[in-house]
């Protein structure tokens, strides 16, 4: 239905990221800190298979269901990502995700 | 109030694609096939005046107003993507739209 | 936590930008256009510490709480960008953004 990952020169889309297995079964319910590594493993799995990693990432887009999942969140994001190398983010609170388990999603371009 | 396309180098930015015809009037009210339809002949028309096509759409921002649309969504993206040249892609589900009336908004990134 | 901004090449990502002051203080409660004008005004400082400015924007994808505040955005948006180099620009409607009296996020890309 759609690319994990669209390389056009050395900029790369990943597609919005969220806690599945390979089967497409949600990882973690209820806890969005679980959520959040099955994510990350997830966009660094695409990433790899793209060349490169999360340290290429120069922008994520987060979509969150509840905004008190926020500090959960963003504790797991710090351990993916160096400090020399953050990338630009946004934030927002959505009404819904595609599965009503799935607390969280993130989107990203990477420059690889 | 804004620019349909922006183009930068080879990256075109292709703003927020709704189902209204010229005049600005909802297309497909209460129907999320026609309505999808109604958005990608926008988004066609808005390539074809930047000197591409569908087929150059690198991401896709998908942005629903009801996650039980998501099928009938679907149905109709399919139609309009070569399968090996499918975009990256991400769908989420806001608690509105521009009028009342919209069920779906598609933004794209394309590669011309 | 993320940075204002990444240049990857001659594009730069602009982080989600909200009605905070340096202290992170809500700008404007209740007041869309006054939150409107922090965040250009925010935006514009991120853009100048780039070698930028909002004449340089591409594309902006704009959050807002409500329906209701988007003519006063628009009302105020018109005055930060040039007729002639309008971004292309994406706005839907989200359940809400990281701080409860925060009306609107914009993000962008610029080319610089």
């Amino acid at each position: 239905m759609y690319s994990p990952a669209v390389r056009a020169g050395n900029t790369v889309y990943i597609s919005g990221q969220v806690s599945f297995d390979k089967e497409d079964r949600v990882v973690g319910k209820g806890d969005i800190e679980a959520q959040t590594r099955q994510i990350f493993e997830n966009m660094k799995a695409v990433l790899e298979a793209a060349g490169g990693g999360l340290d290429d990432v120069v922008r994520i887009n987060v979509y969150l269901t509840d905004v008190s999942n926020r500090p959960g969140f963003h504790r797991v994001r710090e351990r993916y990502f160096r400090a020399d190398r953050l990338p630009a983010s946004t934030l927002v609170i959505v009404k819904g995700l595609i599965h009503p388990d799935l607390l969280a999603e993130v989107e990203a371009v990477a420059v690889i």
